[in-house]
């Protein structure tokens, strides 16, 4: 009997055959009516409808299979109940710890391998398209077009400013490589200490962030939501950044103070914000950031680039294989770190 | 007698010293009361205001000048009538050819020397900025931001996309470099045939312009204006152009057809636009161009750094010790050329 792979979220019917062709020594079993059509590319939480009997065939699936391609998001308490034979879970974003904790998935003795290093090229240059955007001064272009006005203004560039890096993961790595090509200074905190990319000019453990964040021109956030890092930016931290410093947020909304941030952004203590994700999410339709001129928001899509899925299809096939072959999996994600 | 060189346009006091000190061999005349004060920094056609008197003053100050930091912008015409002694004018500009001819100061014997290559990185980081905006849809972002909208969108990478440089001068080479960093194909047209950088992969002749242009998902125009490159994106190059692309013009308006540029953006047929430079300049408020959201208008400021004037300072200092030595000048103007 192949192993029963059950696809839970919408992937391109060509990306499926791909594995199929790929992966032979599996069953991969595709059922798009049974799932959520997608509103976008890489849509991977798409609403899903489903008739009862419908509903019926999808247990059916779920009883079955042995690997899953992405969370079922319509069972997620439900699911160890729902899937006794689940051995593997391939997310199909990075950040799964807290949804894994939440759930208790944790204690089932499934493996789960994360979708690290597929969003981290298009999240570096939604980062650097938002630090240009500031240097460049493009809340005054913009004004100056919607008022039809004409008029020279002054702007700056990268070189030599400042960039603080908090979580050096792929993302951030890929962060720091691009801002230093640019020619920024490039400081970087994480737990690890050993053996810091080249990019990175110094770097801070947890406990010296206080010590980065006066120096910073660019604060960007692309570390795991843990226990470790809830609130990490905090009102008294805010208040430590750089007069004028801009915050980059490409983690998740709960490392972040946003009432504080809202407070530092309307005084003009910071300059301004690029905000992919926020606290809650979605972001009410009453909050003050819609209107802030200096903000941008990016509705959890910097990462949803067209061309996700055809990096998840990559990494799922080569996982499929060490899956087969007990190899140990790409992306595992530990259980006790949470990334 | 210490040649006398005479600023034409504002620079900060500090750099004026800074020059005085590093060459003390000439007399730097630095008269803030007699040019224009500047309305944004580096700003080098600040407008000039002088009492009769003053005006006295400033033709004394021209009549004995010897080198020019900048050109007089009050005294186009009649440059050559009030300055007998000029030998070299240091402009704060790349584009200065057209000035040059038009005024006639080419049949002077003067030498001018362009500011090539100062404001290389800030076109180049704008020209990213904007590429950026539209992969990552900044369009979308901004107008759900403004419907107070939180709702995922999708979006791409830069990866895989090429580019067309028309113009590979100091800003069109910093562009293709930071293009190929993003993993962008680079294509790139100019007039001399040999040796094009590593980041160019293919390069075309001005007559092959026609293959590029159906290539290329961005096309960047940093070419000179000259006679050969007036006019240059015509109707029925816009028209050779793919759908979808998008127009980054750094150079100068003469370059493109505006109305059939226009056109163009209206019916959808070109994806949008960053344009620093418009024909005419200032771009009239009634331009339909100001309502265009797929459309960045940077009022010809991309290049006004506030990192210009320590550039501008720097190149002028090696240049008066070239000068003084009768070495070949950095940034000659080649006459014939006109860049």
């Amino acid at each position: 009997m192949r192993p029963k792979v059950l696809i839970a979220s919408y992937l391109e019917p060509e990306r499926v055959e791909r594995i199929r062709a790929a992966v032979p020594a599996v069953e991969v079993v595709y059922r798009p009516d049974l799932i959520g059509a997608p509103r976008f590319q890489a849509d991977h939480t798409a609403p899903v409808h489903r008739t009862p009997q419908q509903e019926g065939e999808w247990r059916e699936l779920l009883a079955e299979a042995e690997i899953l391609f992405d969370f079922d998001h319509t069972h997620r308490e439900d699911l160890p109940a729902l899937a006794p034979k689940l051995k593997w879970i391939q997310a199909t974003s990075a950040g799964i710890g807290q949804l894994v904790k939440r759930n208790g998935y944790d204690r089932q003795g499934w493996r789960f391998t994360t979708a690290s290093g597929v969003h981290a090229r298009p999240l570096a240059e939604f980062c650097l398209m938002a630090m240009l955007m500031f240097v460049k001064n493009y809340p005054v272009m913009d004004a100056q077009k919607r008022a039809r006005l004409w008029q020279r203004f002054n702007n700056t560039e990268l070189r030599g400013m400042t960039v603080g890096i908090v979580g050096l993961g792929r993302i951030g790595r890929d962060i720091a490589q691009v801002c230093e090509f640019f020619g920024m200074r490039v400081l970087a905190c994480r737990r690890r200490r050993t053996n810091p990319p080249h990019t990175v000019d110094t770097l801070f453990a947890p406990d010296q962030l206080n010590d980065l964040l006066p120096q910073v021109d660019f604060l960007v956030l692309c570390a795991p939501h843990t226990p470790e890092t809830d609130g990490l930016l905090s009102a008294e931290r805010i208040g430590l950044m750089k007069p004028g410093a801009v915050l980059i947020n490409i983690a998740r909304g709960a490392l972040v103070d946003y009432s504080a941030l809202k407070r530092a952004l309307r005084d003009g203590r910071l300059g301004g914000a690029a905000l992919d994700v926020t606290d809650p999410e979605p972001l009410p339709a009453d909050d003050p950031l819609w209107d802030m001129p200096n903000v941008i928001i990016s509705h959890h899509s910097a990462s949803t680039a067209d061309t996700e899925n055809g990096k998840l299809t990559d990494l799922f096939i080569r996982n499929l294989h060490r899956y087969l072959d007990d190899e140990p999996l790409e992306n595992l994600l530990d259980i006790e770190l949470m990334y």
